[in-house]
C-alpha cells in the first residue's frame, strides 16, 4: 500500500478520553474511532490487524475440527426464554423492539440459538462429535464502557461450542479447544497462560482462561516461571488422540498459574524462588464446559446406541479479537509507539522513501516495493512529502516490525538502512539483501 | 473437507414457507436456517459461499482503489439527526434505547457515519479522492420479510463511499467503481448489465443498478443483445484514467438497457427484432452519486488550492454479498438442485466414495483428496455410508460444480468417473487425468 493513497489519520495529540496506553496509540495511530460510547469504528490500520488475527484464530480452529458457520447479531427474546437466561442476563443484554412489537436482542453470546441449531438437525450420537464455531459481533451494553477495545459494548468474539453424548465425549472436545487455544496465541506472538476460571454450579475443573502477560495487564497473575519457555504443541497434533491431547493439558495445568481471584499463597510460596512470576495479566480467551445446561431446559437430545434419548453434553470457547489487538500493544510498546508481533502486524515493512521526486529513490522504492507485493510481502511505502523526522515518527508509533530507510545519501553507496522496530537494530545494506532478509 | 466431520444438514422435504427457488434450495441444501422473520444463520456451506463472493468484491473494490475499513452495526441517532434521515426514515430503521437511554439504530446504510469519519480527519483537496468501504451486516425492518435472503431483515452489505473535491471527481470516482462492479459480477459468474436508475432530487446521469438476468428474476428487463456477449474490462485496467474509464462506461451505456420502471418501449421497439432481449432480472448492486446531500449538512468540507472551504461531494455504492448468493442461484438450478459458477462454489468439487471400506476405493478417495488439497483445491469428500442414490442427490443438490465418483467397478479398470454437474457430461478417467483436469 503507498501511504499517499492511503487513510492512515494520525493524532499528534495524545486523546484524554484515553486511560490505557492500547486505547491512546490506537486512536493515535489512526487504527479505530469512537462513533458513540464502546463502540468503534476500525480504521483500515485497525482493520488490518483485527483480520489477520481472525484469520489465524479461524485456522487453528479449523485444524482442531471445528466447524465454521455464522449466527446473525439479532436474535429472538423467545430463545433465551426457553433457557431462563431472557430474564437473569440484565442490562447487560441490548434488548429491542422491532416494528412488529416483537421483542429481540443483540446477541451477547450465542449458547442459546447454537443449541437450537443443533436440536433442530441433529437426531444420532453418531453425528457427534460436532463443534461449531463463528466469528462475529457482539454486544453487551457495559454500564461503563472503557478503555477502548479493551471494555468496549460492540465487540468481535469468536465463540465456540461443542457438543457430545457424555461428559467423556465433552473433555475430548475441551481439550481440542485447549490445544488450539495454546497454539493460536503462540502464532499470535503472544504468551498466553491457562488459568484455572470458576465452574460455578457446574463444578469439576473444565474452565480456563487464557492469561496474556503485559506489564499494564487489568488484573494480577501468579505462575511458575517454566511456563514462560513452554512450547506450545505442533501443527501436526492429532486432535483424534484423546489420550495424546490429556497428555498436553496435564502438562500446561500441572504447574502453579492462578489469578488473584484464585490465588492460594501457600502453594505458589512454595516454588522455589526463582520459578515465582507475578506480574500483570489481560483475559484474551475463556474456554469452559457446561454440561447440560442449555440441553436439559432446551430439550436438544441425541439418541444413543441403545435408542434412548439423552441431553448433550456442551461447552463454549471464546476469544476476543478486537480484545487481543488492544491486548498485543499492552504487551507489545515503548515510548515510540506500538510494537506489533509480526503474524499480526498491519504490513510487516514500513518502506520509507526519504526524499520523494528523487528518480533513484524513487525508483529504488518502488522497485522494492513491487519485489516485496510479488514476494506477498504487506509493504506500507511512504511516499508523501512529509519531512524525514515525522516519517520516522510515524513509522514507530504504528509498530510495523521492520522499516527499510531509503534515502539518496545511502543508494549513492548502493544501501538501504534496514531497522528493527522491536531491537532498534539498524544495518546498512544493499536492497537485495533487505529483499533476501524480508522478503 | 470430509463429510463425515461436515455439519451438512440436508432437508429431505421442501420447506413450506420458502415461496421462491433460492430460499427453497438454500434451505434444502443445509445453507441458511431461518433464526426469526427475515434473520437467517449462514451454515457452514452457506457461509462458504458469503465468504467466495466477499473475497472477489474485496479484490475488486481493492484494484479500483477503494480503502476498506469497518464501522460497526450500532449507531447514535444523533448522527443520523444532523442529516435529517432519522426521523425521515421511518419504520425500516430498527430503533434502539440503551440502558442509558441514549437513542441510538442498526444501521441500515453508513452515509452519516463514513461522513462523520472523513470530516473528523481529512481537510485539504490534496488527501482527495477518497473511497472507504466496508462489508458489514446491516439491519432493516422490512414489514414483510420474505424471498429467504433476497428480502431479509439482517444482510451482510459492501458499501463504499466516495469523496472528491469536485463533481468532475466525483464523476472519475463513479467510474471507477462502474467499472469494478462489471468486474466484480462477471467474476462471480453472473451477467449483469447496469441499468439506468433514478436519482432522484441530486438528477444527472449518475445512478445505475446492476441487475443480474435470471429466469426466476422479480422484475422485468428490457436489453441489447449485445450486453449478453460483451467482456468485462480487463485486470490491468488504468483506474487513475479518467478518460479510458470514461470511455468503457460509455461503452456499457451506449445500448438500451432498462428496468420496466425506466422502459421506453418506442427506443427498444427501435432495436432490430434479434437484438431485443425481454427477460426477468435481479438487482445486486446499485451506485448513486448524490453530490453534496451529507456534507452540506454535516459539514464535511476541505480547504480547495485557494484556501476556500468546499463541501465535498460524495457517492455511495453497494452490492449485497448475501443476496448475490440467492440471485446466484436463480440464475443457475436445475430439478435437481442448484448449479453454482466456479468461482463462488462452496467446493469445486465433490469427491464421491462408493464404497466406503472397500481398501481400494477409500485408498484412491484418499489420494486424490489429499493431492487436490495440495492445490489448494477445495474438496468435500462424501465418505459416508450412505447409499449410493443419496449421494448423486446431495451432490446434485448443493450444486458443486464437479464430482468425481470412485467406485470399485471403475477402478478395477484405473478408471473415476468425472460429471460436470452443469452440462451433466460424464467421463471415465484415471484419477491422475482427473487431477490433470481440475487440479
Amino acid at each position: 500500500m503507498r501511504l499517499s493513497r492511503y487513510f492512515l489519520p494520525i493524532l499528534r495529540e495524545t486523546p484524554k478520553e484515553a486511560e490505557i496506553v492500547s486505547h491512546r496509540l490506537m486512536l493515535r495511530a489512526g487504527m479505530i474511532r469512537q462513533e458513540a460510547a464502546g463502540i468503534y469504528a476500525f480504521l483500515p490500520l485497525g482493520l488490518r490487524v483485527v483480520n489477520k488475527i481472525t484469520a489465524i484464530i479461524r485456522e487453528e480452529q479449523n485444524r482442531s475440527g471445528a466447524i465454521e458457520l455464522l449466527m446473525p447479531t439479532i436474535q429472538s427474546a423467545d430463545l433465551w426464554r426457553e433457557s431462563g437466561r431472557y430474564d437473569d442476563y440484565g442490562k447487560e443484554m441490548l434488548r429491542i423492539k422491532d416494528r412488529q412489537e416483537r421483542e429481540m436482542l443483540y446477541g451477547p453470546t450465542n449458547e442459546e440459538m447454537v443449541t437450537e441449531i443443533f436440536r433442530s438437525y441433529v437426531r444420532s450420537y453418531k453425528d457427534l462429535p460436532l463443534n461449531l464455531y463463528h466469528i462475529q459481533w457482539k454486544f453487551r451494553d457495559e454500564i461503563r464502557p472503557r478503555f477502548g477495545l479493551m471494555r468496549g459494548r460492540e465487540f468481535l468474539m469468536k465463540d465456540a461450542y461443542s457438543f457430545d453424548v457424555d461428559q467423556a465425549g465433552a473433555r475430548h472436545s475441551y481439550n481440542k479447544m485447549f490445544v488450539a487455544y495454546l497454539r493460536t496465541f503462540a502464532r499470535l506472538g503472544l504468551t498466553a497462560i491457562p488459568m484455572v476460571a470458576d465452574t460455578g454450579p457446574i463444578g469439576g475443573d473444565l474452565s480456563h482462561e487464557f492469561i496474556i502477560l503485559a506489564s499494564t495487564g487489568e488484573s494480577e497473575v501468579f505462575c511458575h516461571r517454566d511456563y514462560l519457555g513452554m512450547a506450545p504443541p505442533e501443527a501436526d497434533t492429532n486432535f483424534d488422540d484423546a489420550a495424546g491431547l490429556q497428555d498436553i493439558v496435564d502438562k500446561w495445568t500441572s504447574l502453579y498459574a492462578a489469578t488473584s481471584e484464585k490465588h492460594d499463597a501457600a502453594a505458589f510460596g512454595a516454588l522455589p524462588d526463582d520459578m515465582r512470576v507475578s506480574a500483570r495479566g489481560i483475559e484474551v480467551g475463556h474456554i469452559f464446559y457446561f454440561g447440560t445446561k442449555y440441553s436439559l431446559p432446551m430439550n436438544a437430545v441425541v439418541a444413543g446406541p441403545d435408542g434412548t434419548l439423552k441431553p448433550v453434553h456442551g461447552g463454549s470457547y471464546g476469544i476476543g479479537p478486537t480484545r487481543v489487538a488492544a491486548a498485543a500493544i499492552e504487551a507489545g510498546h515503548d515510548e515510540a509507539g506500538i510494537i506489533w508481533p509480526e503474524a499480526i502486524a498491519p504490513f510487516k515493512i514500513g518502506l520509507i522513501n526519504l526524499k520523494p521526486g528523487d528518480s533513484a529513490v524513487d525508483a529504488a522504492c518502488n522497485s522494492l516495493y513491487a519485489r516485496f507485493q510479488g514476494r506477498g510481502v504487506d509493504v506500507l511505502l511512504d511516499d508523501t512529502d512529509e519531512r524525514p523526522g515525522g516519517k520516522f515518527a510515524k513509522m514507530d508509533l504504528i509498530g510495523l516490525p521492520w522499516q527499510i530507510i531509503v534515502g539518496p545519501k545511502g543508494l549513492a553507496d548502493g544501501k538501504v538502512e534496514v531497522k528493527n522496530r522491536r531491537s532498534g537494530d539498524r544495518q546498512l545494506m544493499s536492497p537485495d539483501d533487505a529483499l533476501a532478509l524480508l522478503g
